[in-house]
């Protein structure tokens, strides 16, 4: 037997590359042995059935734990990456919300073990105020213009974008955060080396410069299509809400905003027009079975997640209109004539709840404004510029 | 002092006509002495000074009670309509829930106490399974082709639309009704007889033949501003629950939804751009601070209107892909192959958490049918038409 790594560190890299993250039988060993023992013991092959099947295959093709630990650090090393495991100072401890809901039927769903980490600026730190915003890949113009939006606006109010770095939404949300400045962090399903999809790389690029990629998989490692589902659960976990921009009846998404529900974290979503095969996941959403708050703008985002006493949307601005400005009596007896009617002083006077000497004497002046005409003792409403 | 009309029912026509609906005072009256008394001591002066001074004016115009009460029942009749009140059997009993929400504050929200009729079937009977859909009068094309799709599938569905017989949506949701020869019921703020606005004129005589043109007012009322507001009470009421389509910043849509949502209705909207100035009302109403359900479909109105034990909206269909017809070996083996990546043999059975024996019979298996390709003993996603 070729002697182990003893730093629990480089154990639980050598773990993560050969077990799949959230694997309960291996947290278990973990929490029993510790890391260092756990690899001595899966390379001895005394675990479990399960364990050693799925283990077996890696542990055959490099029968030194040490040596696969060695090329795992320099893999790290070349990329100008950097590991994460849970206590250090960097972790970010939300992560450890997710032990809430994982349960016997979604292992999957523990915290991660490991983390590595590309880029500028400190994980636990970068997502102290964030906000993930996720949705579909096969986004419409809409889609795209509304994730850019609202993470720039985000971006401007010091939250930073959390999103999965893939084409579509997860790409216009990066951008649209970058573009103002903000850090932002995309959680990945492959190594951080070559970070998925291919064709965002020039936007990894910008990310490595004010931001972070982050992975619980070790560099080489490919993103496969399950490793999407178990990323998205980290996420979750990490912002303190998920707004969910556009998505269709079968979409990833859809588990991302599940996991944000389940951790207790708020459930956002932008809603589009019904008629648009992109929003009927989020509109699916919007009816449950968790609760989902519509979001149209940073600051019901911002309203939304930090919750009473956090800072309320400003209301929306109302058009202003000529109207506004008239008395409490002459706008009641403007209101009281119906456009294209002609009616008799003391009907309108009794409309409108005024005596009807008030009532003539504020048509009179109405009419010099230009609010209404006269017509032989009767009134109706003028088209003049004051309407 | 000249007779007094003896029948309640013209007295309350009467009192419709000089006093608009809800008045606390009037109603407190009508509860002491009766509507015939009411009348008589109207026209005598004996009332209270606010009473004295609304009806004044109408006393002063018409000193003999009964030749007003005859005028309004020439009207009535010249028109085709039919007069109800509180206690006949087409009265619709839900309006009586109105008592439950007004108050000293706001004694226009108390329920009707006369209503005119004229159209094709009973009311009380067309409300009992109805939703009420409303919204801006500025609609988008979006909107107009909504509320008219809404409208027709519930009008399939048995349920009965009420609107307001304005322009834009509430004119789209009754024509959409009447296109699948659904009744629809138009509340009106004006006369039933000359139905305001004039632009809907060849809508309403439709509605006429299929449905029912409705007012707090008698014939010869104008649609008076504030009389918008008071006949919305009365949209609320009569439904089941209401659908806001479209509503911008300032639309009277929300004041419709106010009472829905203090009547114990279920108050619904549909989604839009939040791009689109038309969809801002909707979007703000989902914010709070009642409670309102998206929807984007007749299904899902009536899943929310008829609640627990009520239908269930059916699944949208999903998308069908080969993928799903493969057996749960095939397809962790598929998504475990990222997407232009070459994977080898026992990598990839460790991903799939499969034996690599297994994998590899698999993974020829699916070579046949053009999912994979092998490459020396590695495997990669093919092109073909099988993905």
């Amino acid at each position: 037997m070729p002697p182990l790594p003893d730093d629990p560190r480089l154990a639980l890299m050598l773990l993560s590359s050969i077990v799949e993250p959230g694997d309960a039988e291996l947290d278990e060993l973990l929490g029993e042995v510790g890391p260092v023992e756990a690899v001595g013991r899966i390379w001895a092959g005394e675990v479990p059935e399960r364990l050693h099947r799925i283990t077996g295959a890696a542990v055959a093709c490099t029968p030194d734990p040490r040596r696969r630990a060695e090329s795992l650090v320099s893999a790290t090393e070349e990329c100008g990456a950097r590991v994460l495991v849970p206590g250090d100072p960097d972790w970010p401890e939300q992560l450890r919300d997710l032990m809430l809901v994982c349960d016997v039927d979604e292992p999957h769903l523990r915290p991660p073990r490991c983390l590595w980490v590309r880029g500028t600026g400190g994980l636990a730190d970068s997502c102290r105020r964030s906000v993930a915003v996720v949705g579909a890949r096969a986004a419409s113009e809409y889609g795209l213009h509304l994730a850019d939006d609202l993470a720039a606006d985000l971006a401007e109010a010091g939250w930073t974008i959390v999103s999965g770095g893939a084409c579509g939404i997860d790409r216009a949300a990066h951008l649209g955060s970058l573009a103002r400045g903000g850090p932002t962090v995309a959680v990945l399903a492959s190594g951080v080396e070559r970070p998925y999809p291919r064709a965002n790389c020039a936007m990894f690029e910008v990310v490595l410069q004010r931001g972070l990629l982050i992975s619980e998989w070790p560099p080489g490692s490919s993103p496969m299509r399950h490793r999407f589902l178990t990323r998205n659960r980290v996420i979750a976990a990490l912002a303190a809400g998920t707004v969910v921009v556009e998505a269709g009846v079968r979409s990833g998404a859809g588990n991302t905003a599940r996991h944000t529900a389940e951790l207790g974290r708020v459930l956002m979503f932008t809603p589009g027009p019904v008629t648009s095969s992109r929003s009927v996941g989020v509109h699916q959403l919007a009816r449950g079975p968790w609760e989902a708050r519509l979001v149209t703008r940073a600051e019901e985002v911002i309203e939304d997640v930090t919750g009473i006493g956090g800072p309320m949307a400003p209301p929306l601005p109302k058009p202003r209109r000529a109207f506004d400005r008239l008395t409490e009596t002459e706008s009641r007896l403007v209101e009281a004539l119906p456009r294209g009617y002609v009616v008799e002083d003391d009907r309108l006077a009794a409309a409108a709840g005024v005596p009807v000497a008030t009532a003539v004497e504020t048509l009179e002046r109405l009419a010099l404004d230009g609010w209404v005409e006269a017509l032989e003792g009767r009134w109706r409403l003028a088209r003049g510029p004051a309407r």
